[in-house]
């Protein structure tokens, strides 16, 4: 795996988790009080986000930024 | 929990990881060829690294991304 590789299966698995909540990716962005063009840049995998922005989107999700990223495979 | 106890929790399971390699802070940041100086910050919980860091020193340490921060209990 390289660095891209984690960004595109982070964003996948973003995508699904936000997905399952049944929620548009416009509606999930302003949840957050982020961009949406900056959130639908992490769902295709074209963002390194920090620490700080894996953790917001993950608690958006509802989960441990752990279990994001182990729902990612990475 | 907020950002700056995610980098906290985080910065002392890698240290935590890191003395386990039975390797000095120096020694690992070298193998990872990253800047002693910002290691050390890692460590310390005063930098909110981006995707990328967290998987070179995890890979570092021999574990997954998410393995790490499970270890850190975030």
């Amino acid at each position: 795996m390289d660095e891209v590789a984690l960004q595109e299966k982070l964003g996948h698995a973003i995508r699904q988790q936000r997905v399952a909540l049944e929620v548009s990716q416009e509606t999930f962005a302003d949840s957050i009080r982020m961009h949406r063009a900056y959130y639908s840049k992490i769902e295709r995998g074209e963002r390194n986000m920090t620490l700080a922005t894996l953790w917001r989107v993950a608690q958006g999700l509802g989960l441990e930024p752990s279990e994001l990223l182990r729902e990612a495979g990475v």
